[in-house]
């Protein structure tokens, strides 16, 4: 074989000349970096991954996770140079020069980090928030495993960023997991934004944490190709494999080097000396004089291995056949909506072989087990590591998977960065909390989702490049939450649902229908309401409950399910028009749910509708029962019918009515 | 030296009988993992650490941090042993067994997990969520050496727990901080809750993981009151100690031994049985007779050192003289919110020496450094870890700093667990996120704070125990910023102050006041306004220049900067209901942020104002300039200009305000 070290220093030059000029035209970016990186991409593009240009998403190629987003030019220089296939649906061509110089506009999809879902379907998922790349890769390494393909999925990760703990705790599941076809490549150029990383990031500390979290070493000149490529090569045995790359940041161009050049473009009035500073490099090197005809004795292999055709999913069976298969459950009139989580997710799994479910160490709380034990092939333990976890489901889900992953709702909170990137770049992750509310009562507010639904009413409203938007679903009672675990597979988008920890009265026939952003009335009296309850999850309970004491005292109510956001507010809101009503929103959460959602909705109108919001105020604390909680906050029965009637008899009085309050 | 041994395992068995029981008594709870637990907590409480249990928040003593915080009845075990003092503010008392009995009440400081805001002082940090003790632990290091005292932190980690990459960050931070004082106390009981830990997480994993992390490692059997003595005994050499316990879940009681027993109490009826077993383990050890003649052997020392008088605190400096030592800067028209709160730190920390800060390699980008040159005994630099960031100032908080955490807000959702979580314990920390919204532009969606403002408002409209909340503040210039920096010092609370990245025009005079809640009219026009344009940051300087152009088309809009959530919003609607005016809220992130807390409180009245909100409801991706992305997201001047004469011209007409929409 001829050596290949002459003309892979020519290319990692060349790409280095086009991510310096793209940053520079960019006015923004990251040179340093991406030179640090030149050989090693270089080397991994052209050489050792399995893969082609024309196809850039094809599942059964090789992969490459850049987990130190911020050095993507590099990337987009080699994709220029290979021409990769890009742009938005149905508008698929392969990159320019001058694409690449669109870097970082508004209309291009030469993004300032990497993202799919703008029409680079060579990324697997947004990159760029810092130490996410190793779980995404790991994940794709699951999904490789459940296919049946042998592929590599390399994994570039900043020095810097490898104080990330999540950078670890991907460690440790690869390990676990053994995952032998994820290659993390630690690019140690000693520098970070502010000041050269801690001895904590060096490279021989790394070398040394790596080797404690099970991984096989190999330490490199980041710069040799031969090198490199020797390392990206090696035989898989099971453990993950850590190449420890000690580069240059700034490599080849020498007033580029040490530190205070993070993140600075070159200006245009010293592109042209930098260039030169390159082309030095070049001769020094000796590989000033190599051109296209040298360059082609660099080939790419072609995708490792085509998938195999997918057995079409079945429709799931219905509640009613899943309550069949537990027959202590099949009369019981209370049942927890987790409870259900479980049966509708190993229901899933039986009709389609692309679901796949990540729990963190609780899945005999969540009830992912009986998922797990229906499907262990298609079932990873993630342990107590939530942020890997999630990361590791977009990746699955990158991999087409229909990727469940369930904890406590609470410790989803954990992983908020890290379920807003999925959303970034596309992942259609389903995210199941459960013990959500504070209903869950004995353990506190360290375990109490209570914020999780500002956060994701936030991503529910907000919509990516193809359109798509988070729902969030807090299901009312079993039958309801079965439903709804099957409407989120069935979804093409990211989906979060919220379990409470109880049992709950059944409310739903089997042949209730629960469509995304809906809500249902589950009390309507026969003359026109005076208020309306809109609550999901426990809460619907306690408004049935208020409406009955209500009813007795001469109030009439009605009760809403409002088990979605986003919700389809008018229904509601044009129920209290209609009878002059006012709406009372009840909502075992913090500001930002259901009450917002219907008072930016009424407040929007013309005539707005009154509507209050009764929620969770105080930071609550433990409680031997549900109900000693709901009363602390003030979400007692009592405390719902107080608040029912006060806004009932303000809604009755013209005077308070038209007057100022 | 008689041996003790004798005497610490009788301790530990008396311990562990009331950790039961109280479990017990509390119908939920975690024992097992408490027995786990039991010599630990004996040789740490009753031995080794240097306190007083009639005051045992005092400062002057060594602390010890429960990052398993379903572990603490075996800490309530001991401290109703050695009656310490704990209680509301004003109601402090000796702890009693009936205090122990009222575990997890509703009107109990006996919480489920660690707490002190309820009132019990031993703690210095709410637990529960896991991964997060070792963090507090290395700011209360922290603050013990910028406080020259000598005390040690000891902290209980479960060995399932150190999945969580935070515990790694803080490993790193410890050994970067040279945090001699800081002992890591992993308890290998080699079960989690849903299985066995990981072999990843066995007890020789993890003393090569902190060995390579830095750490003085010592292994030791954690049922071995000598050895446990000895390896926390251990004299400082710099390096954090990791001390790896091997211990066994449910010690003592075999018939809670092995897997299956994870946070399930002895029920009522079997709690007769378990006391025997553990009598019977009593026996066989030979302790079975021990009593308090033998404990009174038991003598703890007193705290280590009395804290030193410290300079009482003067006036900052305003920000005319802080913007004085900058001559280049003195004669801008426009400045960064950022670099005002470099400004306003640095201020502070010349005022009052309990000033202190961190960042996460972002300092020259958020401005932190202005403080770190200026008192560089007082930053600390937290590398790129957020979330160790976040809990070491809850740590920093916990031991009476004024800790301020700044990185770009977007990475500060890396760590909303934590936040949430300081919040939940009461630390009163102080939160920057720079580079907030939209305007970034170039770096794109990844680098951007768009989802924070709806979580940090969820936190801000509810009260801890002592009722505080959090305060959000987006200042619209650096007069503001500067002074809002010196308003969140002085808050006795949590608050968050975001700053966008981009150099503002400056709107205020050095004496203008900006009250936490408040907001500003910035723009009051001659005539009643038909629109009210609310915005805060970057985007109040948009309305001003849309409401030029509504003026020149005969629409009179008055602007208001809503600086602060939560907003006092009654002066907006006021405004706007006494013009019969709609209200345009004009937002620079996702749902749930000044549109929300606008129409909440609209709509909550009995005769609503109409407000609408103008936000960002796509995804952004990289733009070259602040307009561009803008404009991408449908918040250009333009736009907002449409907006407001849209809902003006609505306003006017009496049909459709009549009318249903």
């Amino acid at each position: 074989m001829t050596d290949l070290t002459p003309v892979l220093h020519a290319k990692a030059i060349d790409l280095g000349r086009l991510a310096i000029r793209a940053t520079t035209a960019a006015g923004s970016g990251h040179p340093t970096t991406a030179l640090s990186l030149a050989h090693i991409v270089a080397v991994l593009m052209y050489r050792v991954m399995r893969w082609t240009p024309a196809d850039p998403g094809n599942p059964g190629s090789d992969r490459l996770v850049l987990s130190e987003g911020h050095a993507v030019p590099i990337l987009y220089a080699a994709c220029t140079d290979l021409g990769v296939v890009f742009g938005p649906d149905g508008k698929h061509r392969a990159m320019t020069e001058s694409d690449l110089m669109t870097l970082r506009e508004i209309g291009s999809p030469i993004d300032g980090h990497p993202n799919p879902v703008l029409g680079f379907p060579f990324f697997d998922a947004a990159t760029g928030s810092l130490g996410q790349g190793l779980s995404v890769a790991a994940g794709l390494g699951c999904a490789a495993r459940v296919d049946g393909l042998p592929k590599r999925i390399f994994c570039i990760i900043g020095d810097g960023e490898s104080r990330e703990g999540q950078i670890w705790e991907a460690m440790d599941f690869c390990a676990d997991q053994r995952l032998g076809g994820v290659v993390a490549i630690f690019n140690c150029n000693t520098l970070g934004q502010s000041d050269y990383v801690s001895s904590a990031q060096d490279w021989e500390h790394l070398a040394a944490k790596a080797a404690a979290f099970g991984a096989r070493v190999e330490i490199i000149d980041g710069h040799d190709p031969a090198a490199i490529e020797r390392a990206l090569r090696i035989t898989e045995d099971g453990r993950p494999l850590a190449v420890i790359a000690r580069t240059v940041k700034g490599w080849g161009v020498p007033s580029l080097g040490g530190p205070g050049h993070h993140g600075t473009p070159v200006k245009s009035e010293a592109l042209a000396g930098v260039l030169a500073e390159l082309d030095a490099t070049a001769r020094r090197l000796g590989v000033a004089d190599i051109g296209a005809q040298d360059f082609a004795a660099l080939k790419i292999a072609p995708p490792v291995a085509a998938p195999a055709a997918r057995a079409a999913p079945q429709v799931p069976m219905g509640f009613g056949a899943a309550l069949a298969k537990h027959p202590a459950l099949a009369l019981a009139k209370k049942l927890s909506p987790r409870r259900a989580y479980g049966m509708a997710l190993a229901a899933l799994g039986d009709a389609n072989e692309a679901v796949v479910a990540l729990d963190a160490d609780v899945k005999n709380s969540t009830y992912a087990e009986t998922f797990a034990k229906a499907h262990p092939d298609r079932y990873f333990e993630g342990r107590i590591a939530e942020q890997n976890m999630v990361s590791a489901a977009a990746g699955l889900a990158a991999a087409g998977k229909i990727a469940f992953v369930s904890t406590f709702g609470r410790f989803l909170e954990r992983a908020f960065d890290q379920i807003e990137m999925a959303i970034i770049g596309g992942a259609r992750i389903k995210l199941v909390g459960t013990h959500v509310g504070v209903t869950l009562a004995a353990d506190g507010p360290s375990q109490m989702a209570l914020a999780d639904v500002a956060f994701a009413r936030a991503l529910a409203h907000v919509t990516d490049a193809k359109g798509r938007s988070l729902v969030v679903l807090t299901p009312s009672d079993a039958v309801s939450a079965y439903k709804l675990v099957l409407a989120m597979a069935e979804y093409d988008g990211p989906a979060y649902l919220r379990a409470v920890r109880g049992d709950l009265a059944i409310l739903y026939r089997d042949d209730e229908q629960f469509p995304l952003g809906g809500s249902k009335v589950v009390r309507r009296p026969v003359e026109a309401p005076a208020v309306v309850l809109a609550a999901s999850g426990y809460l619907v309970h306690s408004c049935l409950d208020a409406a009955e004491v209500l009813a007795q005292r001469g109030v009439a109510a009605a009760v809403v399910d409002a088990y979605a956001l986003p919700l389809d507010a008018e229904p509601i809101l044009e129920m209290a028009r209609a009878a002059r009503a006012a709406v009372l929103a009840v909502e075992d959460n913090y500001v930002g749910g259901l009450g917002s959602e219907l008072a930016e909705a009424s407040a929007a109108l013309a005539a707005p509708v009154t509507v209050e919001s009764l929620g969770v105020r105080r930071i609550p604390k433990s409680g031997r029962t549900p109900a000693d909680v709901l009363d602390y906050v003030g979400l007692s029965v009592p405390e719902i019918v107080a608040a029912a009637e006060r806004l009932a008899r303000r809604q009755r009085s013209p005077h308070e009515r038209n007057g100022s309050v």
